[in-house]
């Protein structure tokens, strides 16, 4: 048997420089490295950065659900058939195998997750939790508004807030048909669910305050940018922050400078990325377990997703980037690669 | 002798609400309480926010130098004499005297300093000493960057930079003759000085690596807003922090979402009146002290001011706030109220 990948040999537009390659089957792992079989790894819209950037990575997938196949010399605390997330960036997790360092992964606790639930694990999920956790120091009881609600991450913050009994104003487009929309939201465990037309009408911050009780709303998360930001920043109360994930919208974040001054707003950027570079091991580990755990227990739903298979997985990655260009996320797409006769 | 003070009677315009009045001499202090005499206050452009806002302030002037005349019962720290200066906001400065709670004040440490360093001590010389110090954990030889570094405080940041071993890349406004101005600057401690056309120059980002040996900026000052801004934004480096404490041109701040997300860089506010609020006593005594000892040995000058009286007050501070109003600030203007005959 051979393995497969997806690869792209220079920086560019996705829809153009990505192609499917067999290789031999690998040797067994070296000292310190693990042979890992990849069951399922998702395509992200971040992953266009990364291929029209200039770092030159060869294999593709910076997310994904390993599987250990073979355990080299030295290797500690991992065992044949853990499955396993990725510690590092760009460790090109859209193949069917790979040899990496132990050191460069953490295993999952076992069962009870399913394999969307791992394959999906290290970029959304630690987001909404980071952003959630690391910037209001937000406790029971208190609001977070938010734009781009119905984004894979946004309909992760729902979630996790829920969990940790916060109130969420989820924002997302407007529609013909909001009912299915509201009602996914409301699923989830949104609290209220806007548009962004709403945030043009001059009863809604009376109406905020009605549902919050005059609490200051201390925390907005943002991937949207441009006027719809602005505006949901101008909700935000004392000393409160507003945390950048995300530019859909591709505007430019403009706040009036009085916010900053007299309300003392914090405005920030969070890039789960940059998290994982500058967190200990003991850290990330820990986030892990935790997410694992509202996985387990069914208060963190796996992401819709359709899962594609070899055959065409070349066309349908360039299908998915054409559309993330145009602005569209539809379902999540996880690939699932299969060796191959060679 | 009868006291004076400048008063509103209603929030708005500076130009039309303020007028001088006469009052009888105040009683002698009650408990607790000392009775100032204030010797000279300063006319600040955030006054006018004040007087146009909601708070129903009677006598005007948030800022100025007091020296005790009287001190009442149970009053702890001050004799007749001292130079002391407001530790609340809006104790109504534009006053030849003043009943005020001992608690409402901080002595000056005695000797060396002017009465327009004691006057200007607590507004723009805090705000440039806290915006230098409590954001990006700067150290000797880090650079930081600023735009209106010709602005009362801009100078401040300059002459308290260079005393800490800080160096410092000053934007200004481009005018026929650079000169004088550049000099001067340079004269308190400016490292470079720049004008915001220079901003759109290409060679700019090479020259400033030049200047700085490839060090990251990590702190950038503005009371600027709008364009140049954004564009002095870009100039920083990997973890840094934008303070805005202004925005002359009375634009929004606009950022490139990517700077927050992958660049890491955070936006904040500094106001100095809610560093007051938010601080203990002991934190302001210390950074009173501070400023003084700068002050006595000559490494913070006071502002190039203009001294006025009584006679013609009004008339001089609805011209100074008309000036504000269009953006143009000139010398600092020092109130000098005398008491008159009643």
């Amino acid at each position: 048997m051979a393995n497969r990948c997806i690869i792209y040999q220079q920086n560019g537009d996705p829809t153009q420089v990505l192609s499917a390659i067999t290789f031999p089957k690998l040797p067994s792992p070296s000292p310190n490295t693990v042979n890992l079989k990849f069951l399922l790894a998702p395509l992200n819209p971040a992953d266009v950065n990364t291929i029209e950037g200039d770092e030159p990575v060869f294999v593709g997938g910076n997310e994904g659900l390993g599987q250990v196949v073979e355990v080299g010399d030295g290797v500690e605390g991992l065992e044949k058939g853990d499955w396993v997330v990725m510690d590092k960036p760009q460790l090109g997790t859209w193949s069917t195998s790979r040899n990496v360092s132990f050191k460069d992964v953490i295993r999952l606790p076992s069962a009870g997750l399913t394999e969307a639930h791992g394959a999906t694990m290290t970029v959304n999920p630690t987001t909404a939790y980071n952003m959630l956790s690391n910037f209001a120091n937000l406790h029971q009881g208190d609001w977070v508004i938010q734009n781009g609600a119905n984004s894979a991450v946004g309909q992760l913050v729902v979630q996790i807030a829920k969990e940790r009994g916060l109130n969420t104003i989820n924002f997302v487009r407007s529609r013909d048909d909001m009912e299915p929309l509201v009602k996914h939201l409301e699923g989830l465990g949104a609290t209220k669910v806007l548009t962004y037309d709403d945030l043009e009408d001059r009863s809604l911050r009376g109406k905020i305050k009605e549902w919050t009780g005059g609490k200051d709303i201390r925390l907005a998360l943002n991937c949207v940018g441009g006027e719809p930001t602005t505006a949901m920043a101008k909700l935000l109360g004392q000393d409160s922050h507003l945390v950048s994930y995300g530019a859909m919208s591709k505007k430019p974040l403009s706040l009036p400078t009085s916010l900053h001054i007299f309300k003392n707003l914090t405005s920030h950027g969070f890039w789960q990325t940059n998290w994982t570079k500058t967190h200990s091991r003991a850290e990330k580990e820990e986030l892990i377990v935790k997410l694992a755990e509202m996985m387990k227990e069914k208060k963190i739903k796996a992401p819709e997703h359709t899962i594609e298979t070899d055959e065409e997985a070349t066309t349908k990655i360039r299908d998915v980037f054409a559309k993330v260009a145009q602005g569209k996320f539809g379902k999540k797409v996880l690939l699932k690669l299969e060796d191959v006769s060679a």
